[in-house]
């Protein structure tokens, strides 16, 4: 199975077509290093013992053993097992693996490709599958391009002045297609060796141009990323932190003319099935989301567990309280997707599919919550994360004893230690990084409104109704 | 297997310990006729196919067919059941289903008694086997006596100025104990046939006296039963409905110096075991709030999704989001009751134990969310439910027409209809059974602060710290 | 100055028009009293020290002095002195005092009927002071009629298949004229001696028919009382207390062919100022919230501060830390109606018109909380008030002295007053009332999206998108 | 009247003292110039019309017109434009405008030394007159000095291991004292002219040492300044803003045996008036909280609704509902500022003392609500401000076109001022300024549970409690 540096490997033969900064860069530069780490995090787990159960499973093609993030979960357990794999991992990294998103495009390209050619007798499937052996045996790292970057907002993507803001086949040859448009969000995409992209919404029967799925390389003809990285603020050599390694890093990923063989179309023009994709890939996501966002509660309680006691306050009843809350938060996210699982459903493609109800409660509860996480944190930290001196201050000549005797609090705590305490936190919540987690705590997989909406779409409120009418003596209706 | 009619009987046949409104009463006062045809809704439940795979277990005991109200779980699929069955029922009645004070009780005697005899030589578990023996054939209705009156609340049991404010043995004898104290909020003591009083806290080694546990019958010689009991007002013929069938009633249970033979003491000064039976009936019990509470949410968002539809706003956005907020509280709930029997354990005795965590943050979420509940129904309805002209005027010659002309809004919704609509919500939000549903979602089986202690007691928060020591750099602890 | 027995026998007086659980009745009936012991504190105010400079204002029309419910505002004191007298007598009786309906309904028409004489050539002003030098002289206790049953929520009045569904004009007289409607939510009509009915929203222009205001009295011809009482459980008189005298009444107030002389009509077909009524009394109604919504709170923090020393947890600091909340929810909402009244401007009829932002804000913030300072209450009292034996029970020779026993808590408190306690918080809190108080504390006098549509329609939102756009460097727009 | 150039040469003037990035720097360091920036806007004011009225004040002491940032508040009426001044004040740079600091400080000092004086017959108030006089006349940007570091938590300053931990009086000469310590989160002091310090908290009758209050220029002897900088990331000049131009910096500020003269001690040993002195300047600069963070506010709000309009949904109800939650946020802690102002008190001093409980309430509300403000910006403007390209991509050659085409949503707004919106909103909240801001918020001027304590400290909550206890006929107590 391939490993780390194989993967380092890959991507550093790509060609270049990373913007970022001005320059036109290749996937060995520095600044993606930290998210490619990350990632590299769930090749190291397929040697410890710690994941041995989780990392790998059975390829139901094959039958070969894979690493989970390239394949199609065939029962409960799956399900079961690639949600804890995802809360282990993130727990690593301090926050998102990233990885899920290829995996949870697969996932949904495995049921919808079936469900088309059995209806519109198309070939989808089989190309899918031709993809999915290859991406399985090679450990494939991909991405999902989901979102458009949609213009004008209360217009369909056929409405729009420029059709292009919605991706879309412009050309149609023998062999392939050629498509046009730009994904935003496109968490990954600079160390992701492979692209899939589906489309972002339901289709009207006009917008069969819209209807378009496929997988590219990350660096084929015509893709562009404009990317933008996020990592923590760099420290002096004596006090570097794991923290430090790992990182993130988001594209627009433009596509400008890119062709696409036939064999890597997995969609072309069938609108229903676009829809149908762009829910699914939800689904799958918001069901990983039942994994990753507890790790991030994990991770912020841990903080808040620690700087409580660094503080000298881990004994006070509104600590144990605030931190009751973000253990509420993390497990009740984690039991909706233990319960989506639970009630999951074989799709007839062989796909196992989550519960809609449970998963969207999950990710909409981790959704609400996240601000008022932050909130608890900065509460129990106190101001020091945002006033901190830096690093250079701790180890300078002519202040550093100064700095360390002022940082100490109690005997049993060295002023290192306080200060990486606080630096950590200060990193986390008084950063951009703490913005972007920010930001993908709410808008991630989709927003709360978004899962207020597939949750009332699905929920059986009118059996709610018949209870209360027969209790109120209510016949018609 | 007995009957509804059966356990009415039984009732009418117990002695008058009932006081109530300045009475002395029996079983046969119409004032205690709503509590029974809630919990008679467990009976009727046995012939209705609805219910089939839920309502019945196989006893450990006998191999015999038992109504699970009477049943010591024996596996997961238990649990999940029970919590199932428990919403069903519940919301057949609209609110609380009561039964499950006495199988939670039941359940955690399974086990302590069982511990207790390995450790301490003792034969609690074979008498309590013998009880149970009598209780799972006879299908007997039991209910827990558990919150002592309490006293100076910052002092301990021994440390009261009258011993008595907590439960206590005050004479052994050979043949059996006399105890006194008093039980609060003893939902359902008037019409159960088997009063089963455990500690309500952990027990100090000085505390022997006040660590008991046993059955006696509701109407045992000295047991007094202080009675509130709450219904929905009454209506005028024309306009009844299902909903004035029920009603709860709770009482203060005194024990004015009640003998309880031998065989139905099953713990007798073992202060260790005092402590884990209140711990363990809360935990199972917390459990059952994981099925009853979603049911309670389930009957205020079908009341708020029927009163936005009679009010023309059921197509508004923030209706649906209010709806979707409910939904999440009723199915976050469920999922950490389902999550809690996934990762249920099995005891040395063979009873399930759900997991802490989940119940607890199960419990907590439905405790936190009740008067968001009852607000939003609230916000729905509009003022009418507050100011509703009553029934008696509805079905008046001289204004009856005038009140239909004015309650009338759209044609599809008859005048009778929109009053049943509101006149329910107003007897679920503007009632004293409005009150009591709200303080039992704040504090039936256990606060949100008593959730928070269960959790913080058991959860591995030094693991997280641990997550966050290594991100940091932090070696040391 | 009228007293409070004079008030009674004027109602004494009236015509009987109250329907009232299937009778008709007249003020005297005893389920009215509570009711009218409320009002009858605004009169008995005005012999109370503590109250002097409060209940008396001048009459701008006749320079004598008047009780401030009669007074039309002159000055931002006005509006100060109005504000605090409301908090002051709601803290008399625990709840709404009631009588503002009237003065908000007078001091609106104060400047609507000038505003439209001036634009219109009317003589609204003029027949208004006539009826306004009767009002005062008399000290007389008027109601405000305003919210319309309204029918199809998604129609307008014109709109509805039944055009009563919003009061109007039947027939126009020489003399006066004929109006038909239905006013729902009518506090304190059935004792009120005049009732002022106003419109409920904005009217287009073929809405004259609706345009249209008036007083009538409570007894006049052709008008209905639909009534329902709200007071609080009766007790034994061994535990009779003040709360026991004061209550409610709610009626839907229907007009069937209601004849009004003239001299009694302040608008009558001019739609601009039709809406314009039912804004400022909106208006001026939530500035009087701004000072009865804080009484509400004082006395639910009081209870709370009470139950928590009487339960002994009065120094934790979370009782601390709600209590601060209750605070906070009192003052923030009072201090708005301060700046409210700081911020006023003269209307040119000389009228006082509060600020609209503040006046919001601060009505908003009250309907916002209201149910969570329920929910601290209950959490601070326990489950006891919902399950509180009777008062029978407390004096009952059998097992009054168990009671009391068992009651017990710390020496320092007697049985009798830790029973009053929980029996005020029982009759505050797991009661009709206490449901109508969480009814009136969001809907009452407009509900928190009526206050967003208020401010959103005078907020200078452009001038902070404008400090935006400067910030960012963007010059457009 | 000094300007910002006179003041930015003063500053350039100073020695160097300022370590930052592990150099030594003086105050002409470019990462200073934001912060300075920002308080030069307190000298453009004074030249700029919009502010006549309220930069302006007249000295107490000398009758003269002098900058109110110098000026101690006299009237209700100095404390309304104090509050007015520094929300306009903050409008202009987006954030805090820092300069509060010193001001609130002297006016704490102008109370207590006069009271001390009173007293204990001391000189102190003397020696403050001749400072303030100079401080006015020059226009002196002072800072303040307050928050100790602190130590061990649980420690008062005389139990610490090391007695430093609180600055404290090391050496007591003739002509002054020499005094040891370090003062952490110190806003501004960077480019402060004088140093204002003064204790943080109660001392004890033993801890005279630590009870010291006095003034220092901000590069005095043995004064160091570990400082931090926070400004927005820089951008391509094309695409620069006013946003850029500020900041702030905070210092951890060693006070390495300084000396200071006794003409600048202002209290040395009088532990009674320390404890008044942090309280009291606690009070002033929550007062200037309630000018400040609704500036904040309507920074967020403003940012809030264009976004929503750029997004093209500034019509729906949930934005509306959304930004008035905003604007209640604002305009309450506003409203309890004014409050404050209204109910202020002359103190016998001369000084005007704002009411604290209002006071109090106002911040508190601010601190409750600022994560939830972020919540709203982001939730309304998506997840671009997280993954937005970056600037030099805007203007790149060869991916600017693609970007501009992508960011493209309607007509009638430009790439350009798209970009702008959303770096803004970027620059706001995924960035450590944003963090910054938002622990600001929380802990800045005292967290919610300090405001907790002192409204509590303060609210006469026994009189809410006999209000209760008449209702329920409670005599006692």
């Amino acid at each position: 199975m391939r490993t780390r540096e194989d993967y380092f490997e890959s991507l550093c033969r790509m060609g270049k077509n990373i913007y970022l900064g001005g320059d036109v860069v290749g996937r060995d530069d520095p600044n993606l290093r930290p998210g490619m780490n990350t990632v590299g995090i769930t090749f190291d787990a397929q040697d410890d013992h710690d994941f041995a159960n989780l990392m790998f499973a059975q390829s139901h093609l094959t039958g070969e053993t894979v690493n989970r993030f390239t394949h199609v979960h065939r029962s409960s357990d799956d399900l079961l097992k690639k949600q804890k794999m995802t809360r282990l991992l993130c727990q690593r990294c301090g926050g998102c693996i990233q990885r899920c998103m290829g995996i949870d495009a697969v996932n949904a390209l495995a049921a919808v490709t079936y469900a088309c050619d059995q209806d519109r007798g198309t070939d989808y499937h089989q190309r899918f599958e031709a993809f999915l052996g290859d991406f399985q045996s090679k450990n494939i790292v991909g991405c999902c391009a989901q979102s458009d970057v949609k213009g004008h907002r209360r217009k369909r993507p056929h409405q729009q002045t420029d059709p292009d803001l919605y991706l879309r086949i412009v050309e149609r040859k023998k062999d392939g297609i050629v498509v046009r448009g730009a994904k935003a969000h496109n968490t990954m995409a600079p160390y992701a060796e492979e692209i899939i992209a589906i489309p972002t919404r339901f289709l009207t029967t006009e917008e069969g141009d819209w209807a378009v799925a496929f997988a590219v390389p990350g660096d084929a003809k015509g893709v562009k990323l404009l990317t933008r990285t996020t990592q923590v603020r760099e420290r002096v050599p004596e006090l570097d932190a794991p923290v430090t390694q790992f990182g993130a890093a988001d594209s627009m990923t433009v596509f400008d003319d890119v062709f696409v063989p036939n064999e890597r179309v997995f969609l072309c023009g069938e609108t229903e099935y676009g829809g149908q994709l762009a829910l699914l890939f939800a689904l799958f996501h918001r069901h990983s989301y039942t994994g990753c966002k507890p790790a991030v509660t994990d991770i912020m309680m841990g903080a808040a567990a620690l700087v409580a006691e660094y503080n000298g306050i881990e004994g006070s009843t509104h600590v144990r309280d605030k931190l009751a809350e973000m253990v509420s938060v993390a497990e009740l996210t984690y039991a909706a997707g233990v319960a989506a699982a639970v009630e999951s459903t074989a799709h007839p493609s062989g796909t196992y599919i989550p519960n809609v109800v449970y998963c969207n409660a999950g990710r909409r509860h981790a959704g609400m919550n996240i601000y008022h996480e932050y909130e608890i944190l900065c509460d129990l930290a106190g101001g020091l994360p945002a006033t901190l001196p830096y690093d250079t201050e701790f180890v300078s000549e002519e202040v550093g004893e100064l700095l360390k005797k002022y940082l100490k609090r109690t005997d049993d705590i060295s002023p290192e230690d306080q200060y990486r305490c606080f630096r950590l936190i200060s990193d986390m919540t008084v950063s951009a990084l703490g913005g972007v987690l920010q930001y993908a705590g709410v808008h991630g997989g989709g927003s709360p409104v978004m899962e207020n909406i597939a949750i009332m779409g699905t929920y059986d409120i009118e059996a709610k109704k018949n209870l209360v009418k027969r209790l109120a003596g209510i016949e018609s209706g």
